[in-house]
């Protein structure tokens, strides 16, 4: 049962389930007592951040354990902010962040301040020079993945945090997906990340502050982890995690290379086995283990479903999945298909085998879930008859709209238009995508008594 | 090697250990994903959820899992006092609260808000009567404890519950230190706890809100826990809590009967064994498991070193213990002795014979403390020679003021007085307490040109 999703949570490393086991019993009194007990948590505690601080690269003071990543990003980014308010009151990210720092810049917003949300291309990459354009006199912070989450592309951390370094900007770094994988480069100030995606414990964020950036903790005080975390702390999961951090690091050069080469595999034969599909991500910059593409034609949630029952697990960016009816922001931002998309993620330890058998499955689960939607085989388009047609997609949702297109396009003569209804989030993002990937012109959008129509023009 | 620190952090219960381990196996993986992975996780927390709600007494979809119990309590009072913003923005609290509810009402002090602090009798508990004289019309929020972390006292929370109940006020309860006992009675509205205080693991707290309750979460927003504790769930952890919740509920019975005698044992026989003792807290209306005693003339960090080399864990509420320089808050509110403060708290399972050895050793330390010192024996007075004296104790710390005020309470006539200059913050509680304990009378505090003059009329 091949569990592709380590980017969401990888499973347990062995490393990381020893040290709890021993943690448990040596390590649950508090570590601010000064009797026995209370010492010996005391001194697994200082171990643990040490650990940790080696494999960030910081000072053991520097670094704060918080009960997850998304806590780290959450006080790394008002942290940071509250203590250069003086400065000023703007805020730096680029597009396609994890959630928790785009609600932390939501939350900043509705708090009086101002933003920039800096753009991606179309591999998901910001460049420094548009960092460089957006920073400003008021800017209190900045803040960069070192890789995205969705779609692997590594982003120019060294290159942004230099000339933030020049501009007198903090850099916040979100290393969730990268840490295990190694340091982060560069000049940053602060950088967050999150265990449980290296193979630790669920329980634990890491939050590195580096001497000399103004901080100012919100929320109550409190006396724990100098201040920066509060809350008892998670003692036996903190040691799992600097344990497993420095195991997963010591086996990352070799496996790194291992699964790079898997995961260039299935970006090399997905597109050959699975028609109309569009493999996202920068092929070349990116994380070893993690891989995203898009299937034209088919819903997320019947695909996942599927490779559920063909035993891969997998995530998805589709619209129509899970809880969301909005298609990931990430694809979006990056102007690419958002409809049947997958995203493999290899745990360290996948085997060759595995990538060989759903190298197997996807193309047969593909086309079902297609011919089961009525989706167009990839074939010469019929002979034109009508200059314009429009197509009701009105309460349909992804992937029909694109489909309904892709069936009537050929009806149209070259030049002749396509208009479709469509109240479907998805729609706006997956029918100009579908037309750079058909080589038609997509016209553009205008609202409609219901959703929008989305006007096509048929070039081949 | 007795650990009598329960109220820091219990040892982790068998059933905790046992479910965590089943727990990292088959609970690592995404609870919001739909591959058979997640729902599997998806499972585990859900019974988690169920398991919790039944011990505190309250439905699944009201209750909470947060990394820690400080953070249930800052998210319970923050979200409370902002659903209510617009009645009002004053929040009412006991003077002996945990310091996360002190430091939240801090927090919201500091934003403008307005506190009543209630105060508490001799025994630290507070009176609903109290409770309801400062509830006012723009009262958004009031916070009592089940009962007193320090010194065992349980409060009326059944009464303040109803009286606020009337007046249209919700009352937040931290029931950390008694929920492993039994739920909380009463019409609360909010209820904080924390697992590792009934031997749950460390990085778990509950937070149960009840339907109908205006609650308005701060901070960035997240999809996690209905919105209430942002970040990755601490499954493993979560199921373990809700494991060792169950499994303490169903020895507390027994166990609370078993405890209560062992600590109606050191109530009665320290004060015997050890001379100018004064035991605190309520004798009855008290925690099973938790008693604490302040002795005259003994520095809390000396003789909790001596008790730790004797293989006794236990806390102090001493201002000269540890990292702090101020006597326990609650001590203070309570107007006992801190000095020579300790606080016994006993584990499940504690058996008996461990505590007659302390009663066996106590006595020894507590006299070779003073001993060294050079505290003055329990002996009647030498003849009085003069009508008053100064005493100088600039520059010393707890308990040497208090000594050498007993040194020479002697040498002035009945009537007479004696004077101690003092810079230390105990002597300021502890001075009255020592007139209390022996029956002199204390006349009152004056500035100096250092520290304080405190004056003392010696009556027998």
């Amino acid at each position: 049962m091949p569990y592709f999703d380590a980017a969401s949570s990888a499973p347990l490393h062995p490393v990381a389930r020893q040290a709890l086991l021993a943690a448990l019993d040596e390590g649950w009194a508090d570590p601010a007592r000064l009797y026995r007990e209370g010492r010996r948590a005391r001194l697994l505690l200082d171990a643990a951040r040490e650990a940790a601080a080696e494999a960030v690269g910081c000072r053991p003071d520097e670094l704060t354990f918080t009960p997850s990543g998304t806590r780290a990003v959450h006080s790394g980014i008002s942290g940071a902010l509250a203590g250069r308010r003086r400065v000023g009151r703007h805020l730096v990210f680029s597009a396609v962040e994890h959630s928790s720092v785009l609600h932390s810049a939501a939350a900043h917003e509705a708090q009086g301040g101002s933003v920039s949300e800096v753009a991606v291309d179309r591999s998901g990459a910001v460049s420094a020079q548009a960092y460089a354009e957006v920073l400003r006199e008021d800017t209190a912070l900045a803040c960069l993945q070192s890789a995205n989450h969705e779609v692997g592309t590594e982003q120019p951390v060294a290159e942004v945090a230099e000339l933030c370094r020049a501009a007198g900007v903090p850099l916040l770094v979100d290393a969730a997906q990268s840490l295990g994988w190694g340091p982060v480069p560069g000049g940053w100030s602060l950088l967050a990340a999150s265990a449980h995606k290296w193979g630790g414990p669920s329980g634990v964020g890491l939050l590195a502050v580096r001497k000399g950036v103004r901080f100012t903790v919100q929320g109550p005080a409190d006396e724990r982890e100098a201040g920066r975390a509060a809350g008892f702390e998670n003692l036996p999961a903190i040691v799992a995690a600097a344990a497993s951090l420095r195991a997963v690091r010591a086996e990352a050069a070799a496996e790194s290379v291992r699964l790079r080469a898997l995961v260039d595999r299935i970006r090399a034969r997905v597109p050959q086995l699975v028609p109309d599909v569009e493999v996202v991500g920068d092929p070349v910059r990116r994380l070893p283990h993690l891989v995203t593409f898009s299937c034209l034609y088919v819903d997320g949630e019947t695909l996942l479903h599927e490779l559920d029952r063909a035993e891969f697990s997998v995530s998805s960016g589709s619209s129509c999945t899970s809880s969301t009816l909005a298609p990931s922001h990430v694809l979006r931002a990056m102007g690419v298909l958002s409809e049947g998309n997958v995203r493999v993620s290899l745990p360290t330890g996948t085997a060759g085998e595995e990538v060989e058998r759903f190298l197997d499955v996807l193309p047969r689960v593909v086309a079902e879930v297609r011919e089961r939607l009525g989706a167009p085989v990839s074939a010469p388009p019929s002979p034109a008859v009508t200059a314009s047609l429009v197509v009701d997609a009105l309460g349909k949702r992804c992937p029909i709209p694109v489909i309904e297109l892709a069936k009537v396009i050929g009806e149209v003569p070259r030049g002749g238009t396509v208009t479709v209804l469509s109240d479907d989030e998805a729609a706006r993002l997956d029918i100009p995508a579908w037309c750079a990937m058909r080589e038609q012109e997509y016209v553009g959008e205008e609202p409609a008594d219901r959703g929008s129509a989305y006007v096509v023009r048929r070039l081949t």
